[in-house]
């Protein structure tokens, strides 16, 4: 036990009336919610990037956390392991993430920095085993190297696509070992800093093949976790190819992998494509490939990634109404993506952020499982599209109508339809009741 | 002959030290670039709506144009149709393009609209064979009607989609009598104002289903012209299915469409998106989905469509060179969907606008020519990726590899890239020397 | 009684179990809170223009609202008038604001028009004796007709100048007239479209020369209300002298104004200026103008005035805690400038948005009352900043000590400061513990 | 000599058909433009932090360039400086720039951390004598130590406001040794993170006195350049104070400080906050405060501060003309705030983005110049405004006339002004002839 977290205690719920800032005011894990615990609906992860490696640099400043860990190569890397599962302890998740940069310091090789890996996998092996926290998904860091400045997968030098194949392959290995339940890829440099260097055609095809490889590695090894892919539309580059969930989904369909990878959707990555999370959310639940999410919230006044603690609850509430009605999640969970801000410099800041985070989810499922339970709103919807249940409108949907039978019957019937209110305002209020 | 330019003269190519603001400084038709006339490579049109039917509002103000054919029905629309080819005379444009909402007035009901489509479209078919003047494209507009306010094909009433339908077909027969060399949809209303209400996955089926019956009614009538689809993000909605080439691209591939459709792209539309004008051309290319483009600019501060002239020269260049690099147009062009600014409320402004951003694509074009006829900068690119062309990285690329046997290769070889400089300033300095 | 609402009750206060509709669920205005009626506090005003003047168009579609005054002259703009009493009336609101341009229709000459402005103030004399309600404030539309489309004081034309000049006096005549509490001017045309055809020195002069003859004017009066000026940042024009409330507070200092004039700040254009709606309001108390406020939203994915009706509680706590922390409102209050969607059609419609927009207030206004009453929040920032209550801090502060004195200090006592944690998170989560 | 630029030579001037990489096409210091030599006009500056100090880092990715001086302490300063003077010579630039973190490490201590600056000014003033190289400006860095990540001057601990002082004073001595010709203030952490936490009046109060204490030390030692304060929105902080010109101006004005303190424009920073940058340039101008410019470019599609080299001669070319207008540079130039991009790793990389952005610069001068020579857009700007220059204008404009004067002349008159066209193609157009 480090002394880390030091006079903190176990984090517990304590009811919406609680004052207490270390305890819980609305996540009750063995709460029913629409008839299931709600650790089981939220599957709360936490990652191991952004509480335990982020140095609390931006562009314009350098390291402002201070942290026992920090400047040590592997005797580091044991220390923040011994305090990220005291953390995850601390507040009870039941799932973390991780890449592997986040975990071990690099090697001067590939093998090295494999070996070094399979080190840390060993520690978190046996404290997983201790504390019962589960791996909701690895992943590869593919983009902080220096080597990967211009791209993984889509990099001009195929060398640097080989050792990204192979860095991946050493991250699904442990990923599968630690029996994560996803392996998630995202792009940070798959994409151009620049069009005027860049061959679109020959970097998607690149691209496509590095997740080719993956989705055979993984049949070929049983893995029966989700490959998941992370939309995000810009930053660290000026385009990203995984723009969003529409873009990858097309993708996906181009190399025909659109039935074997899913994606794991960013509130803030959201955002800054120019959509709303639930749009995100609900756009790929219609496509089919709803997998995770990454929870946090982006800053509407800041044109870059904030990856802040998301604190307001009827955003949250809309995101999670989807997510129910889209079945739940699977192997998916809700990921903190989420850093303290660089000013936030104690431990216990990454307790009130995470409790703040959790809190607000668990208030946003509440009022998503309420606005299910109470089903005014969906029935409002059925009813608005009532009309596509005629036989008519069902002949036209399924093709059973050419363009001339439809024109025929606008004539014959002088048809000339009649705007109805979509009522906008009403159902924000009937959402307001819930949240 | 009207007299609404009256004292203004067929504007003439006069070479850039002209100082006459009537004069092309560099649109000089048959100039040959690239070993094709200038006009052919460009291919020229005039937007009817933007030029004829709109008035100067904007959402805190009425109308700032006076036209005389404003505020009468059919003589109006018999005027606008005069006034019109007489611009597209003056400046000699090849092509016009228009919507039926900008050359009809509406009828009480579908058939009587279709009979005055048709009534202009005599107008039409007889000043296109006085004038030389042909059809680019021809669209409907399915968004300025109330009828359309929630949507034409994803409308939650089967009735709306019937109308847009017949309205679509009455669209159709008109383009191929005027032998249209393209059909456009772009899909103002096809999207959603708030997800509150939407059903995503039924709207997009319909939208699918609406394409479908394009593409059969096209098949059906033998037309050889290419459909188009104008992707936009947003406005009029909140959100357009349409958002963007690679949205449109995945949406194409869901409904087993991207062999039939292709797209026609909006400078505005674009930048709206948080892409460049380029991307979006090169992307569509990358798809095999090029068709057309609508030139125009949009205010990089502003955040709505401005729909300004382009005047841009090095933004322009970009584009005609990936367009080039594409094999230039087949039956797309320049259609210049640009409007005047509301305060430009005189008829010779029409001339200034219409010349300025002629010139600045003949400037564009011209640049992106020099580029390829140079080709330092296409071999730069060539040579970038020149390490893919080796047999190993061949194998990777065509699935000869599997992740096992590439990262045995990476072990066995010590594989470990570095980084080379991208020369993002240098190649800004190059083609600067073109533009 | 016309029958527009034909069948819809006074809207009453159910508390927040209610589940009709059209029953306030937090707003019960004779409710004490802070020692005040609730509805003391919000002073809630209609806005003419949006709810009865707005036709339902954009900039790609036309009128969608039917509504019997529009299309005829006075005699429509005496049933809108009749319409908009019964509304305010069964909502409950104690105010309302005008535009001359909403509630009359133009004249063809300045006279004209300025009959028919006090014709209806006629109408609305007797209207507000007998229902009671106020007028929050009255101002000029400088901006819809075509006269202004190059700005109305900021017009090269000096005669635009003279006609706006003259078209104040008379807003600002009958505001007096009908007691108006506050008199306002937005420059929706006061600034520029394109910066080549414009002057910024000679602009900014006139602007400052409108609004000083304005304040002479209020004081030759004897106006007891406040001038308030509303700060846009763009649209109509690209760019707008009264960006934001900083602007606006240098462009009052340019000119001597700041004692005189205050800001009526509008949740949108915070939100299009860059800026949080609290910012703008904590940024006027600073600078000593906060005067009035328009409440609405502005969708966070569309770049232009949406002008929706608020419905997120946390947003707007955070804007009435500047407020009360600044004392309340003292001439101001809460205008709802929101519009109905444009899909939101019928009459039934504006109650919902009204409801929802006051419910959604009232809720803010408790949950920043109660994190005033409980006192933890102010406290912490006290606490935070207490170092400055040190004598040698107050020393600097005052500018009783010089950079050298400074200086020297730190390099006697070697000061070297240790950062301390910002709390974010944990602040986040106690407002959270109050919305 | 170091042999870090080993192989590259001075950089010539070549004329406009060189297509040597390494040669300026424009840029030809003593041509006279507008009878001044176009070095005088331009002034040009490199900055040391981003071609010296920076290491290639984003958010997502560490240090990309390998550089010899890195990883030393005061061996690394010396030779980074012999690289710097190095690289001005190469170019021929005439002025540099600096903060005091870029060229020495940081002490333990204030103490140890001024003496070290000292150190370095000692080696720059040998150099600076030896080359000819000016200095431009000097400032010091109160944001990338984490003692100021709570903000410097507007801190809530005193000390850090002490401390920040202390740093300043400094740096002010050091530029005032060196003949700097002005002093630079950028607040980069002076604004907010959250709102939350912050007091904004207190923190402005602090802003002020600061600026005050400079203001008073320039004066007490005779300092004979400029003080200029740098605006930015935001980045790294959510809300920085200096937001843009006109917040500057307000705050100037507010402090007492308009006539004492000019603002250092930046092209990127314009753009962060919503404005073009020939739009701050011209309002600084308006309000007597255009001091110098921090030359870059933003790339549109990026929501944060990229600092490119700039290559868009017709916006430069905006820039110059203001510039120009307002009488050109009195003590300020034009200092490159920008940095290669990270991909860009070579020291030959140095080279193009300079050559690049001063060739870029050259061009747009030289068009500037020749649209003033040309004269016909100046006489269009002069028309545009002549009906202010009349009697009965000018006595509204210098407030010989009341409201009521006004009014009445407007109804004795019936002055009812027609719009005249704004002309913003055909201006477009016009300018396009000299770009
Ligand atoms: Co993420
Ligand atoms: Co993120
Ligand atoms: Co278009
Ligand atoms: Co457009
Ligand atoms: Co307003
Ligand atoms: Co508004
Ligand atoms: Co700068
Ligand atoms: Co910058």
């Amino acid at each position: 036990m480090s002394d880390f977290f030091k006079g903190i205690d176990k984090v517990r719920y304590e009811g919406p009336e609680s004052t207490n800032p270390l305890a819980y005011r609305y996540y009750n894990p063995e709460e029913i919610v629409l008839g299931k615990r709600m650790d089981e609906h939220l599957r709360f992860a936490l990652a191991y990037w952004h509480s335990f490696a982020w140095e609390g640099g931006d562009p314009f400043g350098g390291r402002t956390f201070e942290r026992p860990w920090f400047d040590s190569e592997m005797e580091g890397a044991k220390l923040k392991a011994e305090v990220a599962f005291e953390l995850f302890e601390l507040l009870g998740v039941p799932y973390f993430c991780f890449h592997d940069a986040d975990v071990r310091p690099e090697g001067e090789t590939y093998a090295e920095s494999t070996k070094k890996l399979n080190a840390i996998a060993d520690i978190f092996e046996e404290k997983m085993a201790q504390t019962g926290t589960k791996l909701l998904w690895g992943t590869a860091n593919l983009f902080s190297n220096r080597r990967f400045m211009g791209g993984a997968a889509t990099n001009p030098d195929p060398d640097v696509f080989a050792y990204a194949a192979a860095t991946i392959k050493a991250n699904m290995d442990v990923t599968m070992r630690l029996k994560g339940e996803n392996y998630v890829l995202w792009g940070g440099r798959e994409g151009y800093e620049t069009l005027l260097n860049t061959k679109l055609d020959k970097e998607l095809d690149q691209l496509g093949r590095m997740l080719s490889l993956v989705v055979d590695y993984k049949h070929k090894m049983g893995f029966k976790g989700t490959i998941l892919l992370e939309p995000k539309p810009q930053e660290p580059t000026k385009h990203q190819y995984d723009f969003d969930v529409s873009t990858v989904y097309g993708f996906l369909k181009k190399y025909g992998l659109e039935n074997e990878v899913k994606v794991n959707i960013e509130v803030g990555h959201a955002i800054l494509a120019g959509h709303t999370f639930e749009h995100e959310v609900a756009m790929a639940a219609t496509h089919g490939i709803l997998g995770s999410i990454d929870m946090n919230r982006n800053d509407y006044q800041s044109g870059w990634d904030t990856d802040q603690f998301p604190n307001n609850v009827p955003e949250v509430a809309l995101a999670y109404y989807h997510i129910l009605k889209a079945g739940g999640f699977a192997t998916g969970g809700t990921n903190f993506d989420a850093k303290l801000r660089r000013q936030s410099i104690d431990p216990v800041d990454l307790l009130y952020g995470h409790i703040g985070g959790m809190d607000t989810c668990a208030r946003g499922l509440k009022a998503a499982a309420a606005i299910i339970e109470d089903g005014s709103y969906d029935a409002f919807l059925e009813d608005r599209y009532a009309g596509w249940n005629d036989a008519e409108a069902q002949a036209m949907l399924k093709g059973e109508r050419s363009l001339e039978d439809i024109t025929a019957r606008v004539e014959r019937d002088n048809i000339n339809p009649q705007p109805k209110s979509g009522r906008q305002e009403y159902l924000e209020n009937l959402i307001n009741r819930f949240v």
